[in-house]
């Protein structure tokens, strides 16, 4: 298809997993990494993170040119326990490595009750919701964490020292749809912040310092050696939390993996040179699942857990709202959304995905 | 001792510790479970978190007269697997049954790798931190969570929902001080607004609101219906993600184990009623604990963990600021200065804790 790209483009996920996928295979994955792959890097785009999702295939596609991804990782458990696991990604796709990685924290809490894998030698794995999410089906409670190249500054610091590394937590309920908390440990995402440069719009008081750590306003200020700022906003409204829980995220996915931490960890754009004398491999994520029936009947829990939700949801809203949300509503009503009615890419996103297909022969 | 009651009195640690563990006997604990019940109060005191020392004291001694607390707990495991327990604290004072459930949780990490209990039928267990910190010596990273009864409004509610729901986990090192977050999933703590109010200051905005949801800076409004509001202060600066991390909390503590959770924690205070139609039984906690070597040598993890360290404390400080700080060295720097040169308390406090004492024949 030759699309006359506009302002928004409407895909449907079918059209854009088999778009996604061959490039996948074109840079050399096998079948199943790249089905993996596109599974996980759409479900970015199917929950309404547009900024995780395909708008990062074409970055994904110049680290691989880089050297700086393998596609064919020969991905491994190095050290392991009852409970645990290392997990060596090889330089592989975070996307592939993962998910491989979660499968292992579920088959371990099948046997142990739980099961938690720090992965080192990784890549940028797409949202920490998926793979929290892989342990519903299984009854279990699904964890995700991963680090990232340094944006954020801690309290009272100039310089970036923390990804905006997230934490993801997955909650299976009976009736009611899962409990999904996927959340930066920053203010905002930087996503967000790319969406306000697009738009020329200033960003709010509290997201963002500037080179000298002064908070400023100016959507931005990262490109002139500002920061991010951890959830919190400043120290009175306990940003020094955010920092606590951003650094939690580093070091359980790398100190404990053996990958990089800290100002050490590889960015994602491949223009951006290698940070020097990485303590560690690649960067780290950990993952973790909790059998349900390890604590109590699966049966019992999720009685607990809609009666949970249920009382949440109708707590008394403040006037003007129209009720309380639980974590993952959004995501979940933008992915019945789109499952439907397709997802849609800004024209520079669409433009940008075509070009990649453009070096490997493939039409969008 | 009769002291004339000052603005503020130094007692030593050991004078506080005698005086709380015979407060303790004589509400009938046994010898063991005083010692633990005051070395885990006392630690609030002695890391500088006062609102959660002996100032509370006085709460637990009525909590009991209530006969809401059992000072002779049966406290036992219910449900078990290799790395997972259920523990029932037979309504005994939380500063007792956590350590027995971390002891629990470091167990089963010697086995299995890791270990993780979530607890029902428990109390107010004191600090979070305090918990977190007894997998230090065993060469594990230690985490504990409680909820609390309702004082935190979700976003985009003016229904107190959830409690101030803290998070610790404290991570070793090797010749640097450990890693110890301990963190109130709200903006601030509610130890912070009593401060506020005892000096008849306002509160910062962000803090709190008003019985309709409105951002207030009176320190007294949760006098009035008010609400705590989530880590992140507002919608914009990502409250949804405090509410995020607080439900965690919850339901990891209390869902999990069959406590009760949301606005059916039983309150602290002895005389607000209980609430009604309770879905569980008392207020639950969550413990865990991780053995190092269950991942990569304790040796290689304290080496990167003393780097991770030493680079964070030597970040750029922004000016006016002397240095980034570690999570924990704030709470460590009380520590050695208190076991030193004594334990400040308040006067009222400290008159509070002499009455205490004169309802069984102690003097303080």
């Amino acid at each position: 298809m030759n699309h006359e790209r506009q302002a928004e483009e409407i895909f449907s996920y079918q059209h854009l997993f088999s778009f996604t996928k061959n490039v996948f295979l074109a840079i050399g994955c096998s079948e199943e990494h790249a089905t993996t792959a596109t599974t996980t890097l759409l479900s970015a785009d199917v929950r309404g993170i547009d900024s995780h999702g395909v708008a990062r295939l074409s970055g994904y596609v110049r680290l691989w040119e880089a050297k700086r991804i393998n596609a064919t990782p020969d991905i491994k458990i190095i050290h392991e326990s009852p409970s645990t696991a290392v997990v060596d990604g090889d330089s592989g796709l975070g996307l592939v490595v993962a998910p491989f990685a979660m499968q292992v924290a579920i088959n371990k809490a099948k046997q142990a009750g739980t099961g938690w894998v720090s992965v080192q030698n990784s890549n940028h794995f797409g949202i920490a919701g998926y793979h929290a999410m892989m342990a519903l089906q299984h009854d279990m409670i699904g964890m995700a964490m991963t680090n990232a190249s340094a944006l954020v500054a801690p309290t009272f610091s100039k310089e970036r020292m923390l990804g905006t590394n997230p934490i993801a937590v997955a909650i299976p309920a009976g009736t009611e749809p899962p409990f999904v908390a996927d959340l930066a440990t920053t203010t905002a995402a930087n996503g967000k912040l790319e969406i306000l440069q697009r738009k020329g719009q200033e960003a709010p008081t509290g997201w963002i310092q500037d080179a000298e750590g002064n908070s400023t306003t100016d959507a931005h200020a990262l490109k002139n050696a500002g920061a991010l700022i951890p959830l919190g906003s400043d120290r009175e409204h306990g940003s020094h939390k955010g920092y606590a829980l951003g650094s939690i995220v580093d070091i359980f996915s790398a100190v404990l993996s053996g990958a990089n931490y800290g100002p050490w960890v590889p960015p994602f754009p491949a223009y951006v040179p290698m940070p020097e004398n990485q303590p560690g491999k690649g960067l780290g994520h950990f993952l973790g699942a909790m059998r349900i029936d390890a604590f109590r009947t699966a049966e019992a829990f999720k009685k607990d857990m809609d009666n949970w939700i249920q009382r949440f949801r109708s707590a008394k809203p403040i006037e003007g709202y129209e009720q309380v949300l639980i974590p993952g509503d959004p995501e979940r009503l933008f992915e019945e959304q789109r499952m439907k009615e397709g997802i849609p890419l800004l024209g520079t996103v669409a433009e940008d995905l075509a070009k990649v297909g453009q070096k490997f022969n493939l039409s969008l």
